[in-house]
């Protein structure tokens, strides 16, 4: 199978006019003469981009890792990331009981045992803590915040022969935080500083050790101040850190605080995630003190009271009501867009190339390049999702289209 | 006479190799052919620079306009500041009594109306305060911070005929503030924000007024949050606002809290100062939460009794002693360079073009052009300084050259 484009996003920035063929799932040539005999998809004035990869993720529609641990519920995220623009992504976790992180890093593990064919791929686990600071828990569960322990970490990666972790969230100022990151290192798991009082000298001393980024810029962490630069002042000021950006939604983080890192970091040290938690599928009653609402499970259906008093009713297996619920990938791109105006190669590198290289993946994720996974997405200008393509296969399309 | 040097900066970073023709005070010709029968000063393998404008100076060495208002102290300033490549300067007041503050504009304005012969020229006044933020005092009199009075500041205006009064640094939170702006934009006075506690939006909503920079980057104003940016946030996002920075000695602001900045401004954007009190002069004992001192006037010494119990006494008429007090506009020069790596016509940008341009006075000051002040000084690329001029004379030579 071809696809037909005059703006194949390719790496370096640079955008092609032709024929990108799609065969075992893979992208197998991208020419500019016309294939004879073939069938060619026709995208004539759209964008094709590498699909969007994000790392951390604890749910979305109709799955909710977070909330479930189960296999089923990770590949209910799989089914609905398509329409949002995603195509691959890292099943993440919490500061959660112990027994729970490890049922989902079985259920992962589980799942990549196994060719997966349809929908956005399970790339591994994201372990957003529980090595992370209490104080600085945000909405995490302050009881499952602990100390570095290598013991337990040691069973955290019993499948790290298939890499089932590839990101871990942690507190570098904690104790025996410096020989965790080792222990990541030396299994090939990414280290992110995320939900940590450290100093900017703490970030200093122990990114050498390992600590590639910081977890959703901003948020959770030790904040600017010119005489203790913090976790923030340390992510804007050394250029090889890597800032992990939640979604874009204006409320956790302001535009012009996003703006400013932009202008620091550049679109090369930015990595677009979503932090979305697949909030339809709640299982226990919660307040989100930045939203101001209430979730309350009721069987088969989500309440949410809003601080107002008022309250909307959700049909938690039904992803056309839930995904309403907080805001996709997609729509957190076409916000960064409209607030600093990249161009699009710069929005691909955002999206696919940096998080594939954070955790690993590029050798077969992140750009569109023959021989690696035909995960795709066709956009229009205006950042509208006309089609997303996994592994080869049509996963999403524009409805009318 | 003529200066001739291999490595003269001229606007636009551009370095010329010629002579420099000072006639009566001023820069008459640079060319590059060499004079005949004339008295040539050779400066080859140096570099000769606009002379530093310091527009935020209390005091330096033995003059100290916030401790004493008088003409005479003044002109002490104007003495000692070629020492440290100073050629001209505000004399700058803080949260005062009034009739403190009107005792120091009269003294400005006798000195400016007299042609000033030696020494560091005096451009006028910068009043820091009184309408500044007491929730924001840092060093300043809590009792003397006052709202805007429109009453009182036509008094401070009285000889702005004579531009007297150049800069003027307020909160602009604080009531009345946007009519208090509007007049000193009346009166052809720049306004800074500083010490103040303005979010975000108020610099946003209050900038298009006249508000140009803010005074003393980092000190004595809201910080930075990624929910509500503040005045730093403020400084660092609109691309018209100019930072001011106080001397770069590392202990108010980190130096790489000042690299960030450079980073997010650049050299166009940013003036360097001292914010120098002369601290020699202090008139009543005082306690220095930063440099962790107090100091003790005793007649025609000051004691210096640090935390720790050490005691030092300067002699406060004897420039050599008191000048080791604090650090001067050279040497914070040389240790910005050191962090941030600037080129030299950079360092020219943010010495003296831009406080020229900024307080408007860049039609006689702030660059080497025929026509000009011969204000300059000159330095080895080490940033020593070999000599100055202010006005065409030799106001201060290295020893042993």
């Amino acid at each position: 199978m071809y696809l037909y484009c005059d703006q194949i996003c390719l790496p370096q920035g640079r955008f092609f006019d032709g024929y990108l063929k799609i065969e075992n799932g893979k992208i197998s040539e991208i020419r500019n003469q016309k294939p004879e005999n073939e069938e060619v998809i026709d995208y004539s004035g759209y964008y094709i981009l590498p699909g969007f990869i994000d790392i951390h993720i604890h749910g979305w529609g109709t799955g909710s890792f977070i909330n479930d641990k189960s296999a089923a519920a990770v590949l209910k995220m799989s089914k609905d990331l398509p329409d949002t623009g995603v195509t691959s992504f890292l099943a993440t976790s919490g500061a959660e009981e112990i027994d729970e992180i490890k049922k989902g890093i079985d259920s992962v593990a589980e799942i990549m045992s196994k060719p997966q064919v349809n929908g956005a791929q399970v790339l591994g686990v994201h372990l957003e803590g529980p090595f992370i600071s209490a104080e600085h828990k945000g909405m995490q569960r302050e009881e499952c915040c602990l100390y570095p322990d290598l013991e337990l970490m040691k069973e955290f990666i019993k499948y790290q022969d298939q890499r089932v972790v590839k990101l871990m969230t942690l507190a570098p100022e904690l104790p025996n935080a410096d020989k965790l990151i080792q222990m990541c290192f030396d299994n090939r798991i990414q280290v992110s500083a995320g939900h940590t009082g450290a100093t900017f000298e703490d970030i200093k001393r122990l990114k050498d050790y390992g600590i590639g980024g910081v977890t959703h810029m901003f948020s959770g962490m030790r904040g600017f101040h010119h005489r203790e630069l913090g976790v923030v002042g340390a992510a804007w000021y050394f250029d090889d850190l890597y800032c992990e950006f939640a979604k874009q939604t204006g409320m956790t983080v302001r535009p012009e605080a996003f703006a400013l890192t932009y202008k620091l970091k550049g679109a090369e040290k930015i990595i677009m995630t979503t932090d979305c938690a697949g909030l339809g599928q709640s299982n226990r009653q919660k307040y989100h003190y930045i939203r101001k609402i209430t979730m309350i499970p009721d069987g088969e259906f989500l309440i949410i009271r809003h601080d107002d008093g008022r309250e909307e009713r959700y049909r938690r297996d039904n992803y056309e009501e839930v995904k309403h619920l907080e805001m996709g990938y997609l729509e957190s791109v076409q916000n960064m867009v409209r607030n600093v105006h990249p161009q699009m190669h710069e929005v691909a590198r955002m999206t696919a190339e940096n998080p594939a290289k954070y955790i690993g993946v590029f050798d077969q994720k992140g750009s569109l390049e023959a021989g690696k996974d035909a995960d795709l997405i066709v956009l229009d200008k205006e950042y509208e999702l006309q089609a997303t393509y996994c592994r080869g296969n049509l996963a999403f399309v524009k409805k009318g289209e």
